[in-house]
């Protein structure tokens, strides 16, 4: 059905001039603190919002299916038009992405996690003790000065305490290749073992990887071992050019959004660090392409801190920038997130996420007038799943012709 | 996909101690009697209804699709989560869960009906002039004292009227064998034919039962003979356990929803004879499920009576048990039903059914603050497909995780 529907728009494309921005406020949606009380979007005060609320058409996403949490994976793969659940992107890419190690159509990509390992080579420690984030960077350079393999060329990145990723780029580099890591102490790590023909090379490298790690890290205490963990392939997908006709522009200031983006074929302009300079961006950008993808990430990282007020507060700011959008005349502006992040449970939740459709062309207005989780329950864009946004915001953009005579 | 959700499900179940409450009060949604005046609903007095409305949110659940009135089986399939359309249950099996008869994954369950032959073994009456259930219990106990089958075990046990179940127990008893009824009348009673070498001992032994049957009833007027259709094995479905990691109770006075729950995997507990002894069994069972069913008959037997006063009765009496149920704190509690039965129609009908999902936790609260058809349409649950019930209860519970990352 994916496949289906994303040939009919291919089919359907039509050459045009139209521009649309999507803003999306990663974790937006939220929840009440107190019985009865508002949300934070509902709490903040937002008349660029409300403005586009009022002018437009609103409604609520959801994001995979109901009652799934979304990843941000998933949660931005929904909102570029795919279905998430038909395009599953393996754990060692999206690591990458995090990181902002490029993954590309050559690449096998690799979660790594340094771990202590005892005299006869049991697991004693998955986590090596949780060394701290400098340990790990300082245990990568050391790996990146030795390792030699020389029929792939090696990417080792840090991510986070024990945490790293490892990239091989090269010919036949298939991802069917077993974890390493025994999942349970007092276990020998595993080797990684191929799957199928096709992850033979993949499966070798990463041994002989592994085996020259084993040397190099032997004398660091505690983290004298890595496992491997979530090898993925770059993921068979469309890009937003072939599957909607759409030169587009990611402008996202951390790694894993512009990753993300890399992967539909977006092209990802210089963000600049602040929401301001994105908009300076997309000013600048506006000419070279038909589709600008922002990303604001303060709305999920308050979300996740469990910071009702600091949520509003980035709420708040995000509204301000509103008017430099506005002011470049888009086709269809649309503000919306990839999932929510109430700050009550300080994650990411399975809640559809307030969804604002703006276009002077062709929004039906609906009888709402502000931005909120309750005003969108009585929007014109009534519940709807993520991956059909991007078809409506074609349409709104006068981008796809009639089906059928 | 629906394989693939509940495989997705699986693989998302998070352990959890939390609880979910679902009461069923079968054929709930209703519709008004005069223009612009009530439904039934919505005419009862129902103030703890409208106490968990206001705090949690409401919607309107589509059993099946759009249009289609559901049986109780497909309606309660959607409940539990499956998508009706692609678990049939054959006829047989519905028929013998009915009156309360045990179907397992050995046994081949059929619908019987007592008919009139003549001399020549036309059939001159397919429902033997609808003899009365007396008569159908006096002859099933007849059969059942001189049927001799020996290869399988053989229960029959009569339904009303002209009605019986037959359920055949053993090895290799596929259920791909032709209806005996030839339909019209005028013509001879078919031999049951297997389709598949999988039911041709199912075919056999149920040629031997008619054969024997004949002489049996030669004697009676009008019943002298019976007819098989429907012939049915237990459905390969998933387990609530298996598909949510939910231990499962079920609390039902009438046998066909016990017998649904079982199909699922759930335990059936003694529900006493009241809603009043089902809080009970619901309360001294409280430690030992995670999923409690509790299914109430009497909102669809007096719509299917057409008494609209007596329907909104049963509302209030149900209304009433809520604060029972409610002191056990649930995690999450749903009340609503498997389809609606209008009393203005005495019948099933197609129309969407109002829902209710409470949950302290994580419920996002809507503008709704009383329990009835038209304040469930501007509710935050929206509309929505039944089988998207037990996924957004799970999350509600705490029971899936994150998807992706």
């Amino acid at each position: 059905m994916q496949t289906s529907m994303h040939d009919l728009y291919r089919r359907l494309q039509e050459p045009s001039q139209s521009k649309i921005v999507m803003l999306v406020a990663d974790g937006l949606g939220g929840l009440p603190i107190e019985p009865g009380g508002p949300t934070e979007l509902e709490a903040a005060r937002t008349p660029n919002l409300d403005a586009l609320a009022a002018e437009g058409t609103v409604g609520l996403s959801t994001p995979v299916a109901p009652g799934i949490t979304p990843g941000s994976g998933p949660g931005h793969l929904g909102l570029f038009g795919f279905d998430p659940l038909q395009h599953d992107i393996g754990r060692g890419v999206l690591e990458a992405l995090g990181v902002g190690v490029e993954v590309g159509p050559k690449d096998v990509a690799i979660r790594g996690n340094f771990c202590t390992i005892d005299a006869e080579g049991r697991v004693i420690d998955r986590r090596a003790g949780r060394i701290p984030t400098e340990v790990c960077k300082r245990l990568v350079d050391k790996l990146r000065a030795h390792i030699r393999i020389d029929e792939v060329e090696t990417l080792i990145e840090p991510v986070r305490e024990y945490r790293l990723v490892i990239r091989f780029r090269g010919e036949g580099l298939g991802e069917d290749v077993s974890d390493t890591d025994p999942l349970t102490t007092g276990l020998l790590a595993l080797p990684p073992v191929a799957g199928s023909i096709s992850s033979e090379t993949t499966a070798r490298v990463a041994a002989s990887f592994l085996d020259q790690a084993k040397v190099i890290l032997k004398d660091e205490v505690p983290a004298n071992f890595l496992m491997m963990r979530g090898f993925a392939n770059f993921p068979k997908i469309d890009t937003m050019e072939s599957a909607y006709g759409l030169r587009s522009a990611a402008i996202a200031v951390y790694p894993m959004y512009r990753g993300l983006a890399r992967l539909v074929g977006m092209t990802v302009v210089d963000p600049g660090a602040t929401l301001s300079d994105q908009v300076a961006a997309l000013t600048s950008h506006w000419d070279r392409y038909d589709f600008f993808f922002l990303h604001y990430k303060y709305t999920d990282s308050t979300g996740e801190d469990g910071n009702f007020a600091e949520k509003v507060r980035m709420i708040e700011a995000l509204d301000a920038e509103l008017p430099g959008i506005r002011s470049l005349n888009p086709d269809v502006l649309i503000v919306t997130g990839d999932h929510s992040t109430p700050s009550r449970m300080k994650s990411h939740s399975f809640h559809p996420v307030p969804t604002l459709l703006w276009s002077p062309r062709t929004a039906r207005p609906d009888l709402v007038t502000t931005f909120g989780e309750r005003p969108c329950l009585q929007g014109g864009l009534g519940r709807f799943l993520a991956k059909d946004l991007m078809p409506l915001a074609l349409a709104h953009a006068g981008r796809l012709q009639k089906f059928g005579a």
